[in-house]
């Protein structure tokens, strides 16, 4: 009924407009014909101390609002590669139970994985890239580039062995991660035991702590990346606290000294080309920034992995036909 | 897929999850079996001093997932009356031109008004009452129970006819609104010019200063707002800055002294049993109220105002059938 | 080593310097010669929607360097009529479950219980005062006046019977809280279930909405809930979100149409010559507030219920000599 | 230039527009021709724990725009009946000591008083008050309607006797004040010294607690009010801590439980018809409330003090005629 | 009247004192013995997605007030070189109106100019620039550097050829810019068309993205700048959100990954020596930032502007001489 | 009483649980058996424009529970080589007289000195250096590393010679500081006067531009700056204005264009070696930054000062044993 035919696709109305949906994607319920599912995580169970991470999916997907169709830099449109919906959230009925939740939380990307579907996610804490893990990798282990402060491969803590600072040792104890196909990078903070990553040097995981980062620059750690992860099915995970908390106070374990938004950027779009299976960006946890920036940042960073994702699964879908 | 039965309706969900929509309604492209219509109306095209009510919808649904199925004071179930459903917002496809999206605002809602679905909105700013007057008050006049600091009866003010301190002069001289059948509540406020008011008084508006409300209290001032509407068709309009600031910081122009939410929610309730045709909260800005509270209030009154509109609406669909 | 002999105590030296205990008063690792105990509880575990009470209590702190010595209104110095101490915040080792976590809390205040120690608390969201009734209603049941938006005496939801819209049910079956020594004021909100607090109505207790709090104001409110705890053993419960969200907008679960502070203050003071055993202000989420202003109200209420609470104790010990 | 001839007038133009003077009244260097002049002190150093107030003026500068040129409720217009200027701030060289500073303020207030100015400031903390008097209360004492949570007759505090809790004690001491002709309204808050106000008890001063207030209503304090200053001199001095937190959140010394800004413009429209000699609005402190709100009920509350005032000056300048 | 010579100029004296103005200039309604004038331009009807910019005016003066009179860097005075006034806002009287606002603008600004002042403002969306353009570029075509994160030489949008992404594609088109003698750097952010740059490139000017000025960092690319815009009359706009969104989250269009307000600097202090017509600082939006950094930012923006503007003028000034 | 042993040390539990103290480090009235004190110092009367420095150090505790024991990038853990404890807040009992209080501030220190204690501070503006060094360096002059915006070697400034922009220039006049072994990074800002810097450049001090900083890089510097302050006794004085506003915007004069957080982490990282006597973060501002980021920069800054403090102070205790 619009005047103008481009505003039937919402994605063409005044972006303050309308029901908010991830990067404005419509919202389906149905799963039917979806290559690539945009799906929150409202989960903060994990955290060890600042809450509010539940309520990231939904502040992304209000600011996200802000994205476009296509990448200025890289060129790549998404939606004209594969077919792309907001499926809703991941259904959490025992919020109250971590172990539970984390059941739940798989069940849901078991789900959509038979389905086909590969998953752009917004958590929640850290702790759920561990389920998803435990649904997207049955067949296969997988290779992950790791955004972060922290190496969250750490053990148990405060009486239980899968909060937000463990999932990546977890996940390689049940043969879903290969560590030797692991990079993090970002790491950094002080820490109250030094050996405290311990498990990510012993597995072979290379860590790459903000001193070398500083000293070499985004582009040789990312050749670095690509060499590491080689043409595996990889992962993105993107923890906002790996950036430099002025450009995402809204976390719950700020450590200062981070990277930019504009290295994480390159960093991101240096990935176009991998054989890429899904990422998430988690531990927004907007109640620590009433601004929306980190929500903002956190939709643009959803944007960037969404990108090279769909630049990988639009490869495949082309060898399939 | 959920576990819990309850769960398929996402009104049991937990309330930080999912699509935010108005008070978690379905929301709806289509427009059959609807009775009530919840619409945004994202324009701030009319203000005279500061802007944002343009996002003033987004804000509302956001915060309107605290609002619940049933009105614990009335027992007003609204759900359980009528068919409601959020339909998005309202096209206004040339917001840069105040007219012509006036224009674009009546059109839409003459669209809804023809497949008989009775509007609650939330604004935007109050130069929107006037183009939903004329799409749902062509075939008779309308009275109007009028919340607000301004009589928003002015004359032109730079350069217009149409800005948001004057929809109600527009209404009544193009014979959409019966000045005798509207009440004025809370109006306050210094003013540049001490007849600024003068069509309200002199066409037989029943205009409520504060004083005579803190005099006089609100159930008084109800009991004479049931006479003056009537049984004929009513409208009602709550701008939220008649509400004193400290409970919506988040608006335009804000004068201070003015009545509370408690005093709002209990004047809304005892317009129960009348005529009511539709309703709308405007002046919601969210900009200037970071903490999210002005919204959270303008989606309680739009509750409150859902609640008694449709035990007006289940009422006639009863004699209908 | 203080000039002025008076800076010896630290009450007396400017309130913004200091290690920020509650109310200044002396932080005790021992507990001997202690009659009242201010503690913490850190945890918000039991949340159904915005968590960030677990920050409650270093933010009461901070902002409790307001309060004074004594009593303006009552003239009571609770003080001078009881040893009091801050003594920290309650042991959780386990937060991740919540189960787990109410059993350290109620394993920490039977200790202090055993040892005399009244406690005065800061949570926390409202699950934290089933283990304190836990704790110290083992001997006796208690009454209690409960402020507060819900009854809390729901039912099972996401899969725990312990979660914050539940403790006085859980309370009542476990035989520690008598629900005709019960009064719960400031009731309001919409409801998913009209019957959600059918508990309270069939066990007996007094449930006073907002409606009827309106009506017949705060002094008539009290002196019917002086007559229904009687000279029993009584507890307070102070729920900031039974205030106004305006007061109190860093809270979880805010309902718009609350009482006053000063409305609140009145009634806490009208509790003095009750048989009081000890109470508790809940539900401060600092995060929802960056203005501070709902922990400096938490402070101000957690202070009159301490006042009240040391002249209960002060007349034990009087009589005790 | 205005096509527009109204718009010659600042007050006409849009509110957001223009350099920030009180009021939008013409700023003016010189003082020729000007009854009332709107003066700024920029001045914090007396206070005792948060400081900020320095910043008051030019806050409330900005939000004064938000006036209009008459008072809707009394039908002053103050502009129709005086020449007002706003004339800048007071000059403060030495603003790192206390005394100089108040001696430069003084100098200041003496200057205009001696060309027959008389004054209505915005603060700045408490404590020039004092200077304001002995500049202004040097041929007779005056009485004072004072609205506060704080008597502000303290003793020496952190080796002064010039900080912001003791101007009333002062000016009493130096024969500037009639206590007998001073009422004190809405005080309130916990005390380190249950005798800390006994210099207003002994002196004769009528101190209004908020007990009593709220017992009594606004009207029938104020009628006592104008009772006791009589139609001698009076001077009307406006602490916004006297207002509940929550309307004024950007102060020094909050105090939970005080008046609404409703209470208070009704209170000071009833001085309308007093023997008013000046006034002032103090301890707004813009660093702890970024809303602007305080700032908004600190520039409206000017604004009906200098309605009442202008009545008053006009009346004596019709009798000059 | 000060003890202190110096105190007679305003700038001497505290700066949280006295009438905000620009930089703390002196306020000008009279344009005698001006050569250049700071003007403030409160116009934001042309924004496509959040509004606020009119309010960037006001509060960059407030925050101007942290700059002193001369440039440490440069060693630039610009009191010392031109004569500077504050001129007020540029009037609008139809707000409401974008294109008679515009026109309204071009009217202001062909005033000043036609006495030969040359303007350094500040917005205002960046729609304004067009009718400063028509104003000052009437006697030839002028050249730009252009900091932003859109090239705003998009096509019509929502209705209007007029908006804030659309000013230089109609400042060439009519014959006000010269696209060969224009550098635009720091593009960047998502796209809704890949060609909607097209404009730029066909016309010739230099689009510098994000990408490139990270690699070639911000010497290089300003050599180049000097080289395009040569020693023709060149004119510098710069828009906010071509910084990053951490130095100025207070604008309607943020991206993700922008320079740093120290490489603007540096950038802007290099274009000492052009033939330097006039510049503005736009999209400043006060709302979206409560903290006021985006203010200041702008503000201090605006000085190093008005330094190299100042250094040009002043060349010319002697040369006049 | 807890069940993990690990829990006995308050540094080991839920960092957002218990009183908070500098890194949750002890709380120590008795000054027996500390090596490293860490103090507060809650004073803010020497700044020149806005106040609020006085709130550091509470604020700066606040957000130091999330330091841990070990500094992840040199491997230091102060205590294990150190005896640290929280002392609590230099005694300031005139904080109304500049001169008194800083004699107070002096008093303290050297009681500390006395005791061999070595001071990492935590103020308040940066006036208080000058007291620490007349206590602290009456043996010897010191080098001073010094991180800030400005040199601080001003001139008298509001009648006073001892405000936060002159401490250096006293500390050279009485002999406490050797200028030679100085050096000052990060400066930068517009000025009233281009000379106002003189004094440093006429004493020999080592004035490091942002311009020369951003040219040669941190390290070139900190080489350089190890070079002059060579191995005699050195204090490492951070001012958080030295660092751009987006990463401390509570501050008291925020000149935009500084350096980065990674960028001071590494630069205070590298002074590990040298021969170190005590060292403070001042200018910490909380009302200008409710977020509580810049606080938490401060707490790092003060940790990773510690560290390099600590591991000097442990050399010199080994060398005693």
């Amino acid at each position: 009924m619009y005047e103008y035919e481009a505003f039937n696709d919402p994605m063409q109305r005044p972006r303050y407009t309308g029901i908010s949906t991830f990067m404005r994607a419509p919202h389906s319920e149905s799963w039917d014909n979806v290559d690539i599912g945009l799906v929150g995580v409202p989960f903060d169970g994990g955290v060890t101390n600042r809450t509010g991470a539940r309520h990231g999916p939904r502040e992304i997907r209000n600011q996200s609002s802000l994205m476009r169709r296509k990448n200025q830099s890289s060129g790549i449109c998404p939606y004209d590669l594969c077919n792309i919906a907001d499926l809703g959230d991941a259904w959490i009925q025992k919020p109250f139970h971590l172990e539970e939740s984390l059941d739940e939380i798989e069940y849901y990307f078991s789900q959509i994985h038979k389905r086909g579907i590969v998953p752009v996610s917004a958590g929640g804490d850290h702790s759920v890239t561990l389920p998803i893990y435990r649904a997207i990798a049955c067949e296969h282990t997988v290779g992950m580039v790791h955004f972060d402060a922290h190496c969250d491969t750490g053990d148990d803590y405060l009486g239980s062995k899968f909060h937000h600072g463990a999932p990546f040792r977890r996940a390689v104890e049940e043969g879903l991660l290969d560590p030797k196909r692991t990079i993090q990078i970002g790491i950094r903070g002080s820490l109250n035991d030094l050996d405290i990553w311990k498990f990510s040097h012993d597995t072979g995981m290379r860590v790459v702590y903000m001193e070398e980062f500083a000293e070499r620059g985004w582009k040789s750690i990312m050749e670095e990346a690509r060499n590491i992860v080689g043409d595996g099915p990889t992962y993105i995970s993107f923890d906002v606290d790996g950036l430099d908390p002025v450009y995402a106070p809204g976390t719950g374990t700020p450590e200062v000294g981070g990277f930019t938004t504009l290295e994480a950027q390159m960093m991101i779009r240096s990935l176009q080309g991998l054989n890429l299976i899904g990422g998430d960006v988690v531990e927004v946890a907007p109640p620590f920034d009433p601004s929306g920036n980190t929500a903002l940042v956190g939709a643009t960073m959803m944007f960037e992995i969404l990108c090279v994702v769909a630049d990988s699964v639009g490869q495949r879908l082309k060898l399939e036909e």
